[in-house]
């Protein structure tokens, strides 16, 4: 409601080009150069393509996702060249240097809404929204609730949406994946009035009937999943499966499980994710896309579009 | 005598509006999404409604009080199918998560003044006044009395009633019921020209009485009582009607004692409530309106509502 | 000489209000029911009229005093009965729950200047000037110094008299009233440009003659002393005679000496002060006011105004 | 070169006026109300005529100095007595209250540049530049060096002259007078674009030879130095006329040295530091002025131009 | 892409001046006299012409650099002499003073980017861009990410090039030059959107092996590296053209390697430095430079540009 009339229009566009009017949200988060630093690109298991930030604009162009969240910098660095990608831009971020047990996490805006506003006009990029990490319980809480609740309403009057990551994070949180606690942290994204909040998946016995709680708890406002640490993709789809038809969650925002993987591998996630997010496939369906024959036409196709990218050139 | 001329009017009606015209206020109070996080909503004793968020909506619509308090987020995604409700924002909230051994509170505004009146101005919503919690005794407590001052003083300019919720917590405090403390927060309501002022009922022997120094500290600042953890509606509506007919309160911000009952039980308990605030009635006359017969008229209205609702759209 | 020269008249007509053309300054001061929250106000020796905020206003209106300082909040509850008090606004405030030992004191800016030009502007009110409070030597100085300096530009801008009470206290203070340190004070609020410095009473064999230096240091400034906790009248009226006879100082700015009394005491006494500080009498003229047949005259007058005032209304 | 065009006739008036053509600077520092309280004030070997803050105005008007810095608010009490001092507003100050041990030190801005520009403008006071006080190494060493910078800019863009006293002091700071760390401060007063860096001297074995480094490492901003405690006149002079001759500082910023004499004292003293900074004598001649003859000649050269000052009002 | 249209060609234009058209870049750092205060300008092995910051300028005039970094305040000192150098402004700086075990570094602005730019079109001078330092893993990262960021933008957006210096430091951070996390503090400057980014060398085996993480981790952002203490010249030599040529690095930033020089060793070094990183030349062929017949022959070239500069004045 609080979307200024004028931009009304702006605003149901953006949030169909996301949502590919499902009310869904398959997010390729992509902001862990910041956040997780140089570790999520090499090592161990991490193909060699992750190590240029580049990989992460490819994905998000021949993959199928609704939109892909990364900082700003990178946008301004890439976008010229990715310009059919749906951008959320990651308006804070922070590193992973300094731990909780030393000072509780305190993450800050890298640039205002109003930048972002302006940057689309003028290049006509397709930003669709904007996100923003709140760390709720840490002794800053208060820092990152009042940037993040101004920072939706600017989004809102000028048609943009938001997402908020939100993680219970500091020295008072002794269990961040609390069941209880995550559906805490959900409604409180939908008192600051986030479009979507993501949030990490509980650990408990039955993280699928209790994350119904979140979802509940949310109410109007969506609820999507962090990817978390790499897994298996058989098991990556079944929870996000289950996430979506048992609990009743809105989509997944996973970066990790799909960037650390080669570009053709990668890709093909992001298809096996289309399907489940998208189009209320099973798991089963969603695996297809991962077998070696299917593999070979998605190839194909991504090397046709590469192709046609460099004829407009 | 803040309240800008152009904007007498207005003021004028939005404290009609709430106070039915009796001076009285009956808030009731929806914060605690963040305040309290989930564990206000699920659990023991507290109805499976009360997970949703349009539960605290559904109850605002269809029970008898003068004001809803909650935060500007819920209102964006909930307040185009509520247009009836009287709103009071509440224009700052912290979680429980940092206890007060660890640091003392503090909460900071999520939304300004003058957001809300550009919002109220643009959607024609019902937006009476604004909320905001002082806590009187932190460490932080310039913050929130500067904070605080800035916002009602913005808020009468434009018409808008001024609700501080003012609570004594802190290192510093080692008896937050104390009753010439809580007289001590009612007078720093006053002194920052609050329209009412919120605060907790001392804990004594004699509270009724002692509460009446709070009353008369506040001067032409109103008092009102917060309701606290759930009580039996007996015992609630008994303390309520001592409240204001002993202490000479002006009302009552009550918020689990309500939402936590399921839509019929808790507007059945907002009429009871509306009796003893707003037409002077006994506790007795008040609990007739949770007897099952009258809680079945009370069915009938609601579904009627429901039924013209629908109608509308 | 930072008077704006289209403010020089309005400057020097507040001047002339508030010193009744003498140079000389008594201030009612009334902002205790934020900094000493309900201490000062119901207690052993406490007029049960104390209470109720509406007390100070009363005796501002009805005692002879030079100008009434408390906080905007209550000037705007009470300043349309009461338009003939002259008013200086106490721009800042704490309570004193967290002690010096626990976090050296800090008190903010809740209103400012630019707000009670305006104020005044619209209403009318005789706002004479400004107050605002300075901790030396606490760690957040230099947030108080800063504030002040800018406050005390901006109000003579505009032709407001400031007045700055200046208190040393912190954990780096040992004696609060030593008084080379409070001569030192003083000369801080000459160094900021205050037109009046309110001090308290160095504490020492000879404070009259100690206070020289106080009113020395500050030069142009003219120093006032605060009242104190409650003591007899006629000790009262001997110190302050001392104050200004032998220091040299220029007044003085009373609260709790006064407010804690009936109405008819305390206006009796504020006339008594009014003979010591405006009209340079002795301790002896000014206690003829306190007999009981004076304070007969006194209420047969405050009695006439009411009637008068019920009239106008 | 950051002064801008239409104000370099204005730059370059205050820089003729306070350095007498010659590139040489003697400021009169009268900014110790604050930084050192009443002690410089009163006490043992202080002339009675230090307790009056208009003595330092006195020894401005009648003495032979380049300018006289103090803060805002004393020049707003006195200047329009004193309209022929060049004026330069120590911006920034702090009492001596909280040491070092217990908090590292912070002075914040009491007023801005742009409140000095239409000060000048609307009053005609010969106010020719502005003074900051950075204490490096502090913890709180950015503050002050952000304000410093951006205040030189904002001075220079006005035509006035900037005046940064650089103190190294804080729990890091073992040695506030190593020459090397000195050095150092006069180097970062280059850096920030500081027309005049003042610095304590040395303490050393051979200081005016040590000095030389600080010299060097200012560039083309110039040293001059702090008067530090009081000293005996011939030993002062000394001091200064080395600094000057073999270290190759640019003058200094004397204080307590000055105005802990009486008047007349004072007076002479001036004379004779002018001597040396301004007219490159020796230590001889200026001594000159200090014999009872000379001095006699001074006062009643001081009683003629007091006669006059009568006259015009 | 965030450079607007109408500033692309000041932003293209500055790009090819810096770079010389090869992408790559050579600064010669001279931000030292706040970073380390004298001590990197006067002792063992530093020349004596050190002393005086001139130095600094006479050798960015007379050496082959791409652009010299230093503050703001310098460049107003001396930029008028030295009209024809590319000047980037080092918009924040600290000194060394307060050790990372007292407290985590901060550095803050000293100027904006908005001072930068009017100030560029006042006077003309080749600003180029600015710099800026972020410290991350300091407790307070959040505050230089957060001001980098919005530089950068504000920068690109007046179409200067933004070079982020990016140091991992504070308690937090036991390796500073450990590779991983260089390559993590070049990811960084990536998603910011800084042109060129300088870090530190790793520390390790086969730094020039590892050191191409880094390079590949800042994608289209160019990697730069500090020159750290003085060496050899062959040695720094040697190391600069693997940085270049193994490591795959776009250039370098050196101080101290060339300023602790004489004029004539610090020119000839620059133009051995610029053979490596924009000709692409071998060690070999840039150590001719440095041999006493080819610094004859710069000696020559130094003393006619001198000769021709003072023809002009």
């Amino acid at each position: 409601m609080d979307i200024w009339e004028e931009n009304v229009n702006e605003y149901v566009s953006n949030y169909s080009a996301i949502t590919k009017e499902t009310g869904k949200l398959f997010i390729f988060a992509g902001d862990q150069k910041i956040e997780h630093l140089n570790n999520d690109f090499k090592g161990d298991g991490i193909s060699i393509e992750d190590a240029n930030p580049e990989h992460l604009f490819k994905i998000a162009k021949y993959g199928k996702i609704g939109a892909f969240a990364t900082q700003f910098g990178l946008i301004c660095r890439y976008g010229k060249d990715y310009p059919d990608i749906n951008y959320i831009v990651k308006l804070n971020s922070k590193t992973n240097l300094v731990e909780t047990c030393q000072k509780d996490p305190i993450s800050t805006l890298l640039i205002d809404v109003n930048d972002i506003v302006e940057f689309k006009k003028r290049t006509g990029l397709k930003i669709r929204g904007i996100g923003y990490t709140i760390y709720l319980g840490s002794e800053f809480e208060n820092i990152m609730l009042s940037e993040a609740s101004r920072l939706i309403h600017e989004a809102h009057k000028n048609g943009l949406i938001a997402v908020i990551w939100i993680y219970p994070r500091g020295k008072a949180i002794r269990n961040e994946k609390d069941p209880n606690l995550i559906a805490g942290a959900t409604g409180v994204g939908a008192c600051i009035g986030a479009d979507f909040v993501k949030v990490n998946y509980p650990k408990s016995k039955e993280p699928e009937v209790d994350f119904k709680d979140a979802v509940a708890s949310a109410g109007r406002t969506k609820v999507i999943c962090a990817g978390g640490s790499s897994k298996k993709p058989e098991e990556f789809l079944k929870i996000l499966s289950e996430q979506l038809n048992i609990s009743g969650a809105s989509g997944c925002a996973t970066g990790r499980n799909i960037h650390q993987k080669s570009l053709l591998d990668a890709v093909a996630l992001t298809y096996a994710i289309n399907e489940i997010v998208y189009n209320n496939k099973t798991v089963e369906d969603a695996l297809e896309f991962l077998k070696p024959e299917i593999k070979e036409k998605i190839r194909d196709e991504i090397l046709l579009k590469q192709y046609e990218s460099e004829k407009i050139k």
